[in-house]
């Protein structure tokens, strides 16, 4: 594949620069001849195999990982009546195997509730069963008929982490719901990605919860990214699936259920929050390639630059550090764009002068040069990866921070969705919400804001004058 | 989920057997209701996690992962021919999303040559873009209209590695064939299962191949499973797909290509080959559990005996031995039958006896029972999970070795068949071949074999009595 050269779409064209920056740094390819199906770019694919590697982390420490089919018969799909009516839209439907019409149609999956809760009611007999913590990382489907774009809104999800947990309790599923939102949020800490944690309203929560509680962050447009969720679910499914068990008493109950998931939003956030100008910019912990070395070859003296480059690698290597040396045959600038585009944190430059003053040229992705002596070259390096996160996280919470407003009046709410969210003291009566909705062409995110970057506020609602609680409104992908 | 106790089938009533350590050891679940749809327990998907972690690492040094999607159109799908005519039976087939019939119908990839190519196509420029070297492990389907069975035969395989290679000659993608077969060796010799490499008679290579080379196993009902496929494509699909390059004088060739898979079919080798009578017995490279330490607790020393157990775990786990202490209120026999049924291959005991002694008792899945100073630990563990490897590889070999029979005559053919394969000088005449097949019951495996466990034989055919050339023959799962 050639690379094209050239610059990008400045990022405040930020559409322009998504979709262009996923083909350039080979994340994506948009052109399978399918709409809302795309393909995982070799890079793009180690990038996400160092995301989810991450979130699997965080997910064994509390769940065992499992995996269910994805076809699902038509008579499981559509016991629970809320869930159908959340996604009968949306379901791809397969009836044909072969040249024979099946006798029963199957769903690929838009989520799995229905495929693994009847399970569930197999697997839960008695108490000592509970709590039962599960999670799989699968490709699910939705027949999406609004305007799909890559890592967002896709027709194939193809890196959806779901968990799904049974227990005795109603209190005991609340927990696992905040044990799972603050899993959410290490995760994205670890991703540089600051986000807002707040509990959507009624109308938008997962079709058969009790209540759902979204992670979302705000993307450079100002538009906000739902890239989590954590759902109770109450007994609404252990009641429909058949999910019961046999308490200390010998009473029979039905479980309360939690569900929580991320999808590939995850990285479509971490690329447009941290990528610029010149293309990707990466935190060391999920970057495929963590150093790049180039050799500056210049005269006669290229055997020795290239041993010196060597022995860099070996050592980086050795190290545990992610490291490539790029030895093609084209000069210096093209790689440093390839690499750039890319995301590589650091780009170590060695040349006759460097290896004379027994120093390598270092060049962070977020601007900054230095040298580094030889000697010191691995803690060196790992100070420098430690300051590129820093940076990283820095530029991206002020980013975010700048983009909340605190509204106390309706004029304010519009003004601070054109460029972001606002944070307003909705007294939770629909017909308000309406009408801030409608002035605004934001919706209303969620209530109950659990966030570093927003300050709780009481006050009364702009629409009635009501007693209202802390809400977040803005407008969404 | 409660526990199971009491004998498994024996071993040589081989297909009860395997669906019953399937449950018990806690595998797959064959209870969702779709035929040929199974689910993985967390059990399972752990020993599945390390299987293909191997592979992976295998596939790493010459490939780059990848990922592309599920659905295929059907104006892709109908392209190639031969392709067709081998899959059309078999494709399950998206028609509605949602309540809306779809304009093109998707075909659910059966395998991804017709989801690739398209873009290989577009990928593939020039001479520098080659060799093109490609993998995923992905889910694939096929309506299977025969009897279907978890990890063998199965309507959603889970876990597909197919690799995809694309070469400017014929000769260099012949190279690819060559290297696939070694790496497909490498990674069952890790799994401890012997096999057999042949090249598939015409009538049986995959449709759109030049030709196929399988590698097979023999299970020990005597079939023969084939457990990886390394196919030449010639420049088939690249003809159909326009995959095309310039070459350095500037002239357009077609590329030639290869692909090769491997299914969790390995897993059901793996499984097979290896366990016995009391479960599943795992060589230590893909056991999730390689060591389960469990207490002995009489009379008044719990504390002392609790607080080694714990000592040996932590120096286990330090030592990167994935170790498990089992601290489970129930008695130690319940325990013992637990972890052999899942394949553990060390049990390590420590009782007030041991301690005073110094030692820690240790009891291998393969039958060995020793001691182990306190203070060799590690070191003694380390060789005993060596041994366990060593002992499982042989006994296998061994398994295997006396299932293959040179045969010289049509009876003998007929006789070795029933037990396992024969080894037979056949000609090459597909009418020959029909009359072997008729007799046994069996079917051509392969020619050209190339095994440890298979003399490669001359002769003259048993049928017409022409030269022959080293041919194998059994029944097939």
């Amino acid at each position: 594949m050639e690379e094209e050269t050239g610059a990008l779409p400045a990022k405040n064209d930020f559409s322009s620069w998504f979709n262009e920056v996923l083909w350039r740094a080979e994340v994506m390819d948009v052109r399978y001849p399918v709409k809302g199906l795309y393909v995982w770019f070799p890079h793009g694919f180690a990038i996400r195999k160092h995301v989810y590697e991450r979130l699997r982390e965080i997910m064994d420490r509390d769940h065992q990982e499992t995996l269910f089919p994805l076809l699902i018969p038509e008579h499981e799909f559509m016991k629970e009546a809320e869930h159908i009516k959340g996604f009968e839209e949306e379901v791809y439907w397969v009836t044909h195997g072969g040249k024979n019409q099946l006798d029963v149609p199957l769903a690929l999956r838009p989520t799995s509730e229905t495929a693994i809760y009847p399970m569930y009611a197999l697997w839960v007999r008695s108490h000592a069963d509970l709590p039962l913590k599960m999670y799989q990382v699968v490709n699910t489907f939705r027949y999406e008929t609004k305007h799909t774009r890559p890592l967002i809104r896709l027709r194939e999800i193809t890196s959806f982490k779901e968990a799904h947990t049974v227990h005795a309790t109603w209190e005991e599923a609340e927990s696992q719901v905040r044990a799972a939102i603050e899993w959410y949020i290490e995760f994205y800490t670890g991703l540089c990605v600051p986000v807002i944690v707040s509990r959507r309203p009624d109308w938008d929560k997962f079709p058969g919860a009790d209540y759902t509680v979204a992670v979302d962050t705000i993307m450079p447009d100002g538009r906000a990214l739902q890239i989590g969720t954590v759902h109770h679910l109450g007994d609404h499914f252990s009641q429909t699936f058949g999910i019961t068990y046999e308490d200390d008493k010998g009473v029979q109950r039905y479980a309360q259920q939690t569900c929580y998931g991320i999808s590939e939003r995850c990285i479509a956030a971490l690329i447009s929050l941290h990528g610029d100008d010149h293309g990707l910019v990466l935190p060391s912990s999920v970057a495929p390639v963590q150093v790049v070395i180039v050799p500056i070859l210049i005269g006669k003296r290229r055997a020795e630059v290239n041993t010196a480059a060597e022995m860099m690698e070996q050592v980086l290597r050795a190290a545990g550090i992610r490291v490539k040396r790029d030895i093609r045959e084209i000069r210096p600038g093209a790689k440093y764009y390839h690499w750039e585009m890319r995301g590589v944190p650091i780009r170590l430059e060695v040349g006759p002068r460097d290896i004379d003053a027994g120093v390598v040229s270092a060049v962070t992705r977020t601007g900054d040069r230095s040298t580094i002596p030889r000697g010191d070259l691995v803690p060196g390096v790992q100070a420098l990866l430690g300051q590129v996160t820093a940076s990283i996280k820095k530029r991206a919470t002020d980013e975010i921070r700048s983009r909340i407003t605190v509204a106390g009046n309706v004029d304010d709410v519009v003004l601070a969705v054109q460029t972001g969210i606002a944070v307003v003291p909705w007294c939770g009566e629909r017909r308000c919400a309406e009408l801030l909705e409608e002035k605004s062409g934001g919706s209303i995110l969620g209530m109950y804001v659990r966030s570093e970057l927003v300050e709780g506020i009481d006050g009364v609602c702009p629409v009635c004058g009501q007693k209202g609680c802390c809400t977040l409104i803005g407008r969404t992908f």
